[in-house]
């Protein structure tokens, strides 16, 4: 059986075919631009196989509330061509498959929770530092979604006295992704992330900021493993910096060893790297394709 | 078919007795002293009833994981005379019969969710602000638990500018519990809440920061209800100020008429007032009958 995959992210759409035991077998990428030019190639590419369900995480906001007439759209994104956008009615009609649907991260969360670093267990969080920042979780086995999905990129986070950029998140200004995503350090630093390489005081200033947040996270949702993926992330000296601060931040509050010696063992890079995404994205299809799609 | 219900507090046990449907057949409140003298009482209370089982809401940390060695103690509380008591082990020993066990909080979740505000929604929020803050999740149906469970009260939040109160946490000083709870505004204000009534500008700064925090939980858990229970939340005309920040907060990020039309449809107090938790407990012992105890 061939299962389609779409992340769609806001710079391009990895599109792939897997066996749904987490094996790729052929994948194209394809620039986000517009739906009109974006989309026909996103078809073209999966029309050449029999498949028996896509899958799609997406760059969001999303509608992923069946119950909703938007469902299956991307809805009030920056992106404005994108904007209303019925991805998974275009999908549907144009490949006559069913199609499962959820945002990029927690399609990473599914692929990580299957197949990667948090194989085996039942709950995970994953969180990407990008372009934005945000994060899916796994709870009980199952991608966590309410009332809508999380926006936890979002949250408030304090300032570090030092810091005197003003944030850069249209809705929150100075939110954590405002602080700390991608094009915050670049705009603070005046230089893109990867050509900062050398500057210690960008990385502990970005694990100042991810500690007050998954501080908040493990509060609040106490997965039993934190995946950090994205492109900030492969800085990877950015994570002794974030074990110093949420350390002290826990400060010991509930005696675990996941936030003391085995912080290292709790706190980890994508175990699929850069795949999680698509990897959870193909999940998402067999998932859709034993459960219909809606009707 | 009979229920044992325990709601242990920091100040007070509540035990009753129910039939398992939401309905409470007998009821006694106990001063929480030292386990050995507050124990024996709560022991004698259930002595005189056929029970199926118990079910405790207790205040915490607790350990709920069913395979530690520790499971069913009040680990590391500051009331030290608790520290390390085996109460689900003292329970079943004494009355022979299955015990279920969660926080106080999960407990209060899990009653609104069966019969209360949520009643109907596999998903909702319980939040208390009392002695301390604390706040249990129902999330697919069940409680949220994980790594370990929630310690919601804990969040950081920002100061208010001009809230010079240093904040009352012993782990985390300024911590949301440090700046928001009971004791916090009693030693900021000089008084107890029960005698600010009229002094607007304290529940003014309370509806502040728990908008923060709301603000997170909402961006982390997307509950579908959020209910705020608790001695501080008596003082109703927190709500207002609270819907006010939080929308402020939420600043259209995601339109949801649950952030703007519809918020006070969406966080409301206890239906079943204070008697959620001990509803909640009366669950836990329904549930532990079906699964049997741990063996
Ligand atoms: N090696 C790197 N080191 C630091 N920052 C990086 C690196 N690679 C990408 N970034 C930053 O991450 C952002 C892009 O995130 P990425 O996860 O690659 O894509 P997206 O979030 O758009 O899907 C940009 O702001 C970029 O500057
Ligand atoms: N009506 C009220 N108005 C304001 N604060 C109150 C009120 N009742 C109790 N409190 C405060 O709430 C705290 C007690 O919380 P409560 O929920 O009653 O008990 P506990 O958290 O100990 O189980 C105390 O700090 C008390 O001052
Ligand atoms: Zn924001
Ligand atoms: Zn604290």
């Amino acid at each position: 059986m061939l299962y389609g995959g779409i992340e769609a992210g806001g710079t391009k759409f990895v599109c792939a075919v897997g066996d749904g035991d987490g094996k790729i077998i052929d994948r194209i990428q394809i620039p986000t631009t517009v739906p009109a030019e974006t989309m026909p190639k996103v078809i073209q590419f999966f029309s050449k196989f029999e498949l028996q369900a896509v899958g799609i995480g997406s760059f969001g906001p999303v509608d992923i509330n069946l119950d909703s007439p938007t469902y299956g759209m991307i809805t009030s994104t920056p992106k404005t061509a994108w904007r209303d956008y019925p991805i998974v009615q275009k999908v549907e009609e144009s490949l006559g498959v069913p199609v499962g649907f959820h945002t990029d991260v927690n399609a990473a969360a599914l692929g990580e929770a299957t197949f990667g670093a948090a194989k085996g267990l039942d709950s995970c969080l994953y969180m990407t530092v990008g372009t934005g920042i945000g994060a899916g979780a796994v709870v009980h086995g199952k991608l966590l979604q309410g009332l809508s999905h999380p926006e936890m990129g979002h949250i408030f986070v304090r300032r570090h006295p030092s810091d005197t950029y003003k944030g850069s998140c249209p809705y929150h200004q100075d939110c954590l992704e405002g602080l700390a995503a991608g094009p915050a350090i670049e705009k603070r630093w005046g230089k893109k992330g990867n050509l900062l390489k050398d500057r210690a005081e960008v990385w502990e200033l970005e694990g100042y900021y991810l500690a007050q947040a998954l501080m908040n996270y493990i509060l609040i949702l106490s997965p039993k493993k934190i995946i950090l993926g994205g492109g900030v992330m492969k800085q990877r000296q950015i994570f002794p910096y974030l074990f110093e601060y949420l350390k002290k931040a826990w400060n010991g509050y509930v005696p675990l060893p996941e936030l003391t010696s085995k912080i290292d063992e709790y706190i980890v890079p994508p175990a699929l790297e850069d795949d999680a995404g698509i990897t959870g994205a193909l999940l998402l299809a067999k998932q859709a394709g034993w459960e219909g799609t809606r009707t």
